[in-house]
């Protein structure tokens, strides 16, 4: 079975060829990649702000919106999700306290 | 196969119990939500200047550190992967022309 | 002579009370501090990415939205511009080479 | 008396030529108009975090840290403070009412 990270790329591939008066995901990109970031960037505000308030069912619905903002904003640089899968999957490689290592030597 | 997503969160939960000085992800946890928020937003704006630069390996790279510290946020949080999961199949019920028009709605 | 920066100020708080249908300010104070952290962050966003694409008559414009947006969410906290300048000028008293000091143990 | 504002931009212009191991402004001016919006969007972060908390005093320390690091933004790209202040002046010609019209067609 497809996973919903997977299904969510699919949709948004999808939709890149789209009328953009009939989605919205279309008239998104077609405005290019700058403002797919801000998108994404709006997002990522207001999850951070339910984060903090501690909203968990207001955390959910936004981390939702991240994930899909994150993905309109990688088709519009021609990045696809399995490159940036392939990456995570590069580091979980690495152990614990290998991961502590590098980790610490980005400050 | 465990998809790399999920292997990602189990890696966030399976850390979450960790030694603090072995592990950069309990450290980070330990620190409480609104730290690890603040982790994500550093990591959200890396994306955005890099997908607004075009570097798309660089955007690869970021992205993967925005799915794992949105992680890491949901995780200190105490919500789970999987219920924002639910929350994108829920809406991929919605059609394009049903979303353009809930999208529309927003704003 | 009143300084811009004042005078935003000084025109943020005269709006507080005004007929939030008469003005944009009063309606964004009416809807709470976090939604006018959220509006702020969104400014930031949009100057960030002015900020790397380099185009400086836009990033002029967002700069000045930032500012706006800034005194907007200090009103909105009873935080008022002039205890942050009165934190910026206790700073100034810091010297180059401390500030370094200061700086660096930050990270 | 200059404003405190003006002050702190001064200080920025003057450490512009200053010794990147002496000087915090001149190290991170050195490193290029993206990594300056990054710290920026890093400090915007933590004022809308303080925000959210409603911690007065954390929140001013982190108004005065975004005034600084927009300043060291706007640096990095060829744009002066004054440029900033004379479209917040030109602005400020615009009435309530007018304002609520053209804030009103942003979206």
């Amino acid at each position: 079975m497809t996973h919903p990270l997977d299904r969510l790329w699919q949709t948004v591939e999808a939709r890149r060829d789209a009328d953009p008066d009939e989605s919205w995901t279309a008239r998104l990109l077609a405005k290019g990649p700058e403002k797919c970031a801000e998108k994404f960037g709006e997002e990522a505000v207001e999850a951070i702000i339910e984060a903090v308030k501690g909203d968990k069912a207001a955390l959910t619905s936004e981390a939702a919106d991240v994930l899909f903002h994150l993905c309109v904003m990688l088709a519009a640089r021609g990045v696809t999700l399995d490159e940036v899968l392939s990456e995570l999957d590069r580091r979980s490689g690495v152990s614990g306290l290998t991961e502590k290592a590098s980790r610490s030597s980005e400050r």
